[in-house]
């Protein structure tokens, strides 16, 4: 399945000026991100703030001159808004899904992934692999764009992607459910000697500076995949597929 | 480790006019592709033409509209060469690693990987699953340039890539070498069934059309990676990796 040649442009989910960034939140559009020029406070402009607070949309106060960069029709007056091309679900349908199926919970959570080609890639393993969704943060991460629909595949239709405000706080409510989290990383057990059959929540971290260190406390298990070579680390679209297969083959035998 | 920060230019990689072109072949750079002006057959242009038959650069006809597109400095005069970012190994290159290292040869052969992301992040996938080189096409293949440099967070200068006319005849002198070849798709039978611990070389084929066919009937074994969801595959730089672990699983366990 190629995506490449829909006419989903990576452009359609930039809107500017006043006026329309007020109807895409009147029309109950998903604004990942609001990018407000600094130092405008008028009528309208705390209007679209309220209304970017009120639907949890992250409010980023730039300068003109990034505002001015962004800009694809040279109109913004102040303000830009990122609209997500699909729709979050909430965690609730992600464990809704499992049970559903009769499954023991299986989803990841991306710690900060910022690039589009990977978080795309990760949501397609996701479905591949048969887990029942992802959960993404708020903050320092990309966000269901045109983008990652592309590189994804198409799976961003099929997979639930969550967004929460708080990775860590997410976490503690799955391990009440009985999850069990897993991260990668290369001070820990080598892969093949957990036991990753249980409910488990894969845990991913962002291709600069890995897992963070509340996140990875939390972590019931650190998972290393083992490396002979001579650079840092796998791309962290290839970690989460490789350690999501080791997953799907301890269930398998296990099965 | 991140490259992104380095100041290696994609735009690099493109040498534009017959001068800077006749100065590159001289100065014994590796030209991956002449674009030539179509139709155009003058002293100057038939000389370039020539070195790069001599030294194995791919030559592609194309019209002034398209090099006019290309270029970057306005000034192509009918020719436009991309330069490899890096130097190409040998495939004897390879199997010496794997003699070297007193270990069974491990090789990745790329069927028309075009996508440099892909390229490479599978290259990367190979220096730290220990795999002692990867084996591209000529054609329809994405070269060693600057922007798989990047995404093989520089693995490129650490594991070799050779470069050949044939793929199908390499695989051939390959089998007479003693490699097994294993090539991931669906109708395969699960890799975890499979052995392979012996010399091998996985084939990776490329995101539209998967593995060429001639390439796949060469193939001993067809692995497939368990598939439950709605898409069709996996990115191929995250089935490259995940199978790649198999091995590497496969490989613990026995030594």
């Amino acid at each position: 399945m190629d995506f490449e040649e829909t006419n989903i442009d990576e452009a359609q989910s930039l809107i500017e000026g006043r006026n329309a960034v007020r109807e895409a939140f009147r029309a109950g559009k998903t604004v990942d991100r609001l990018y407000v020029q600094e130092k405008l406070r008028d009528g309208p402009v705390l209007d679209l703030i309220h209304r970017a607070k009120k639907t949890d949309a992250v409010v980023d106060y730039v300068t003109k001159e990034r505002l001015d960069k962004m800009s694809q029709t040279g109109h913004h007056q102040g303000v830009i808004a990122h609209v997500a091309a699909y729709e979050y679900a909430q965690v609730e349908d992600i464990l809704e899904r499992a049970r559903e199926r009769g499954e023991s919970p299986f989803l990841f959570v991306l710690d900060e992934i910022e690039d589009p080609h990977n978080l795309g890639a990760i949501i397609r393993t996701a479905n591949l692999c048969g887990a029942h969704g992802v959960i993404i943060p708020k903050r320092r991460s990309a966000g269901l764009t045109a983008a990652v629909f592309r590189a994804s595949a198409g799976a961003v239709s099929f997979t639930p992607v969550a967004r929460v405000n708080n990775l860590s706080q997410t976490i503690d409510e799955l391990k009440q459910e009985g999850l069990w989290f897993v991260c990668a990383d290369m001070d820990g057990d080598v892969m093949y000697d957990l036991n990753l059959t249980g409910p488990i929540g894969v845990v991913i971290g962002s291709e600069g500076s890995g897992v963070g260190r509340l996140v990875k406390q939390q972590c019931d298990m650190i998972a290393s995949i083992p490396m002979k070579g001579d650079i840092d680390s796998l791309n962290a679209s290839v970690a989460a597929g490789v350690l999501a297969y080791e997953i799907v083959r301890q269930r398998m035998k296990k099965g």
